[in-house]
């Protein structure tokens, strides 16, 4: 079985980070196919961004497809998801919302610890999306941005740990997202140090595409009635092209 | 003034019905620019398709943002809205939510009646995403798909009052919504014939777009706090890929 | 064409201020019609006050409703909204949705600051009725209330800037909303102070009232299958009676 | 201790019934100040009734506020009962507020039987303004209006059982409150053929201000940080008039 | 009349305390039953232990219900509330559900005071549960827990009242509620140091109960559509076990 | 890996056919304990049967607790959920929560079929306690309860297959639920026959209890700061009241 990881942003170092944390998960016989977006941006921080990073992601997974048997966003705000989810004919996984579900079950309210201030509504807003208002306990972030995106799981390490503590202590989060991919396995580099379970979103979307595929069959998605009917398009990338048009290739 | 009108379907048919409508709401003195959308789909209908044609609308703004002064999102779903609000720095009017937002003014409760059970969930969603669940009576549609979409306003029609009188007898709304782009200046034809207020979403984006034309000024979106931060970009259309950048032309 | 810019508070002095704001919204060819409430209270700041205020504002409506094509309720708070809406059959404009609507349009988040605590809960309110709450960052104000309500557009210009700026860097609002008439267009003198967009309601009622003219036709609102039964009644104004029995004048 | 009955209505002959009804609540030494309305409507069916109506009650209230010790707001919809509260200093109870509250108290769902369609729009409000939304299971009413409200208790009996009976058994609701004055005491009549608790309004209110008279002492209400400002007014009854000024009678 | 105070925590003490307090709302000729665990916890504090002084409770309440006329679930949090309901041919009152409806007719937003921490997240569910969030404020407590619990209404007197203070000032409470058992009768002893209506939950719980059996008859539960099919089942305390089978003791 | 599979009703055969579904999901080297209960009810049904039947399943998951490494808890409604999660320092899956929540990754909104009316109003309460409410399309059932629980995989097979269909057609459900034990593994069999992803809660919980254990470490569990502080107990089984008293055996 293949599950492509589908970084829709550019910056191939992040995707190869990601891979590694997610091949620790799977099973065997389970392979990953890491993808990193050819166009698009660095990284995706804004709802402007993600529109044209969806996009993209579909053009990613369109053409690998056939071969597929699964699909992770792999950004943080899960740029697409819904209409991913409507187009192909097999489980698609959003980073942000398999963490959100993933802490639903360990615990009844959950916070998100992310690196910048700058992310903050995206991802108040994924939680809204995902329907688990009720039980979001809200996002803790630095005070300011910090330019150098790359760099942050080192320089506001102890930060972070902090702001995952105060989640717990003061906002009363059973459980902590480290949301970002920047942040991609910090999770189980601090967890010892928060009075609490913290999730690791790329670990969390790997383990839910394992348990995806272990209960579903690709058959029931092509059946499904509110599978949008298929439409002719003009100028997309022949593969997302075939994949609106209902089509296999030949 | 000018005013976008950008239609990020590729039926210019139905651009040009909505240009002629959307003039007749104007004042002296403003502009409208009918944009057709030259790659995507003949009509969206789904989220995934919301999705690319999104991206697509803001390369259609893009290309015109240095000479407008606002722009209209003229498909019923607003695909791209909330990011082409961050993106651009004026008014960006959602046919969908101008339309929402206009029957709340013209009662307390209101409904939309659109042509094809297919377009049901994506509505549903413009309500839920303009948070004006709590006045919403839901949508009513003919039982079955009609594939002749471009003919609907006529061979509907008396369907279309049917289910526009049973929104207002049976589900309680003062107001009724024409949803979706097909059956755009509807609303004026048949509101004799039905007994409460019929909302026309082409005439209320158009309206919404003068009066928030008429109260804001470009400096103040330019200044906005929370506008994303500039963002180098590949593969884009030119003119969107300086838009990301906040550059201007040169 | 005229509007009625009805303001239930005694206070003569806000009319004349109030209408000349609106009236610099105004296209040619619709007319305002300033009216003073000649009972009730000074300045309506209490849901007991606006009880009393929203029947004095309908006995205002009836007594110009033969000659008039829309109404402005003139107070933040929209004393008798739903009411006035089954009543009339024309448009009504509540100062405080139409500016909450509007924000809605130009920004995803928005605020509300106002010049005193005790305004807050009214305003809250405001917020739910319109059903807008999800959009909603919050009420700012100052910590105490000043005795002297018509001067606070120049005492506490200074902090009302920083109020506007904290609700736009600290909880996130793309647009603030200057809510109350004492601050009636204060919106345009500070907005460059403001990093966002700044709405003045009196504007945005009066554009509002513009874009629902636009919109509709008096015959709509007459045949609204959900206009309550004609009443009969005792005691009142000899105009809102005629209004309550759905007679016309004799 | 006296109770006043306030109906906001001018039908003495409701006002009579309602008195006896009540009565049948108070322990002794609690006695009943029934009023009935000398201006306004016959019954109040709409939220601009329910606008003067609420007025009205104010006056009705104020007139014997300085030897009453609680008020019931006896028309079901609880006209103006947010201002009341805030403006006398003891308690006062809606007859929808009581009942919608007790039933919460008596089931884990409940439903609103009522006379005629018209009022479903307002008693769904009620519910929404009581907070209780999640616990209720709808309105269920006669498809037609009757001309002769003052005889539906007798016209309508048998349809309003079954109604009650489909509110239990396909609703899901534990709780039946029978709603609107016309219907007082009937509940208790009914009950034996409802496969359900039957709550009727004016005994729900009675006891609900039993309760409250036993919990409180007026000093507390007094105390009240939440208390509006004292407020000077013109034109208004004097009693009302000296309840905004938060003056005692000389 | 007998109304059964069923104290689920084991400490005698309390519900001596809580007796005394609840006889002091009662009228002539409704007696209190007193009854204290005689397993489970000294004091339930968390959800795993409500879940087991619940069933508790059940068998407490089923050992009296040939005898019972009602019951109160004396310990704020109302363990095993909506099961009672389900079980009991008669009124269960739940100490927060009563306070909780109790504070809604008492003013507009109510807040709880309570005497640590550790009790919040309880206490937010228990207004969720009664389906009244929108109309609270939020739970103030001390920083720290205390480990002496029987003896907070002392140390703690002073921080409590200031608690409720900014309840009502910071909060814009108007009602404040002392919740946990612990606290009982502490709200009349302190409610004139406080700007605000404050609710005792034992005395709440028990007027309550007197207005609920005021209002309803023991056949109307015994006939309930919704009450679930009798069930056999093995190894409960015979009484519970009886009242599941839904015997009467032979 | 050691999983607890609870079963809190008393019925084996039940217990026997849920863990055979369960084992085919598990990868090597996790072990499955199936439990049964040995006291309560053959099959809980209602809220108060699930209020004794949590305090069971904790007897149950106490006495297995030093070697487990999870626990499933077997009936869908998941009685005991929340306190089950504070009490034990490892993951607990609720039957009910993980088929909603895997639901909500395999499509946007979702459905549950049961096999009798009964059970419809704790399932909708599930969702509600999930946080899932607005992704949710509702329950859909026979309209007639059966005598024989045990018989309904096969007697009830077509019409539940039509419910399916329904809830995917008419709901506009993308994935369907098939709740209640006794339906356990009638999904894998019908799911030819539905035009949706059909999810079964046994499989679903056992999958997700495999992605916990994945994703987490106990020490993490052992050190929340949200875990009740340790608890005395009298007259709870022993290793219950170990666990309370955060014991390890001796």
């Amino acid at each position: 079985m293949r599950i492509l990881l589908v970084n829709p942003n550019m910056t191939k170092a992040m995707t190869d980070r990601m891979a590694g944390i997610a091949r620790a998960v799977l099973p065997e016989g389970m392979d990953l196919v890491p993808l990193t977006a050819e166009r698009g941006f660095p990284y995706i921080a804004s709802r402007a961004e993600a529109q044209v990073g969806g996009a993209v992601a579909y053009e990613m997974i369109a053409a690998h497809a056939e071969t597929a048997d699964a699909a992770i966003l792999a950004a943080f705000g899960d740029p697409g998801l819904a209409g991913a989810r409507e187009l192909f004919d097999f489980p698609v996984v959003g980073m942000a919302e398999a963490s959100l579900l993933t802490a639903a079950m360990l615990g009844e309210r959950f916070s998100i610890v992310t690196f910048s201030p700058v992310m903050q509504r995206w991802y108040v807003d994924s939680v809204r999306d995902a329907g688990l208002t009720s039980r979001f306990t809200g996002v803790r972030t630095p005070a300011a941005h910090s330019a150098d995106v790359g760099a942050v799981r080192e320089t506001l390490r102890a930060d972070l740990i902090e702001l995952c503590n105060a989640a717990v202590q003061e906002d009363g989060a059973d459980v902590v997202i480290l949301g970002g991919a920047p942040l991609a396995g910090l999770a189980h580099e601090i967890e010892e140090d928060v009075a609490g379970v913290v999730v690791d979103p790329v670990s969390a979307a790997a383990a839910q595409a394992v348990a995806l595929l272990t209960l579903t069959r690709p058959a029931a998605f092509a059946r499904r009635h509110s599978k949008p009917i298929a439409k002719a398009s003009k100028g997309l990338a022949p593969a997302l092209s075939r994949s609106f048009a209902r089509e296999t290739a030949g």
